[in-house]
């Protein structure tokens, strides 16, 4: 888990191909993300899709200009070997996963940093709330909903949201808690009947893991950071990179500094 | 309603008798106090209990010594006339109602006034949202909940809560809106299944009206200044005096002033 590394002392260690795998739980305080790495040509509508859509696609960082490969309002990223695990789609199809992007690089690649959940689960973690995805050391659940994104050129499509069951008490605390961190996800968009949203079966999810519902609690939904994969395939740009799944990029900026308030 | 009046002009209205109702909708953007008047000997029990149950009896002022008539943290009060009705309890029971105090006071008589729901439905209203009981036009349905109440000294009893029903994603942004407001309930306590907190009927309300629930709404509770009144009931205390419901004392403080951020 390397909970001791700091992040760039983590960040070393993955690019050198030490940590190939998983992102939760490292590096207990700082800001993991949610990496859409995009040609030029794609970038500005995409960029459009994110300020359209700030719950789904809260953006922390882009890159300067095209084929830059630093982050640095994140730390010392080179972000074709920062993050343990890429995902690569070509036409909105996934082709391949990759442990760097050495061979890939072009100099026409913008990169998008977003939000991820691994924020607000830490503050609602030190509120005293559970977590059950957490608790149940299993992924989030994630489902496709019915609620659609603003579109923004070939961006489009509906919103990807996560769920975490809670009673109803600590559902409003931690409804009070995200609203503190709109930089990642912020506040849930919906709770209760899921089929309002267009969810059938809570318990399979189209990502991640089912998680237990004890019958006093409500399900909890959070827009996600999967949004923007959706939204990929309905465009197909020839090539898109992402990270894969639970394997972020781990930044120098703490938690806390989203906080606004 | 004299909407247009300033709280100071009401007042002057009420005193003189020319104004023995409802203050719903008048003096707006001003806080309007729930009342409870006790002996001294009661006074620091019940102080103790609101300090406890800082959600369902919110105190925005306490007579400075027993005796006094005057709450200047909130106008220039008389609290034997300011008040539209008067309810008057003994050992528990209620009486009678009355249009002023001025044959009931005794020098040993301590005021407290508690924020109102008033205050934060016309944030909620301010921000676009349907309060139901004000599109009905009728008085919110409250409850007596399975929620209990810090006990001080004879004080004790579970918590009423008031009901408003809303879409999720509306229920999320009275949340947060209503958490900027701890002076007047703050947050709700409770959404969705009533069961959970005691209430086995939304259309019999135990005070106040029924309102109509859409299919795609949940039933959100806040804490209700009428929780006093059952704490009364259970302290029996010789004499204990409340506004009647509706009947509030009209303040100078303004809504906005107990805004937290």
């Amino acid at each position: 888990m390397h909970s001791s590394l700091t992040p760039a002392a983590l960040r070393r260690r993955i690019r050198a191909g030490e940590h190939t795998g998983n992102t939760s739980g490292c590096a207990p305080g700082f800001v993991q993300c949610n990496i859409v790495i995009l040609p030029q040509e794609w970038a500005h509508d995409f960029l459009r899709f994110c300020q359209a859509n700030p719950k789904p696609c809260p953006l922390l960082a882009v890159s300067a200009a095209a084929g830059d490969t630093a982050l640095p309002l994140l730390g010392d990223i080179d972000i074709r070997s920062d993050v343990p695990r890429y995902r690569v789609f070509r036409n909105g199809a996934f082709e391949e996963e990759r442990a760097d992007l050495h061979a890939l690089w072009q100099p026409d690649l913008v990169t998008f940093a977003l939000g991820c959940s691994f924020s607000f689960e830490e503050a609602l973690l030190a509120d005293g709330l559970d977590v059950r995805n957490v608790s149940e050391g299993v992924n989030v659940p994630m489902y496709r909903s019915s609620l659609p994104c603003t579109a923004a050129g070939p961006f489009a499509g509906n919103m990807v949201v996560s769920m975490r069951p809670m009673r109803a008490a600590d559902a409003i605390r931690a409804i009070q808690i995200c609203t503190r961190f709109p930089a990642v996800h912020g506040a849930p968009v919906h709770l209760g009947d899921p089929s309002l949203i267009g969810i059938a079966d809570l318990h399979h999810p189209d990502y991640g893991d089912a998680v237990t519902i004890a019958e006093d609690e409500l399900p909890v939904f959070w827009a996600c950071g999967v949004t923007p994969q959706v939204a990929l395939e309905q465009a197909k740009p020839p090539l898109a990179i992402t990270h894969s799944p639970g394997c972020m990029l781990v930044t120098d900026l703490r938690n806390s500094q989203l906080a606004v308030l």
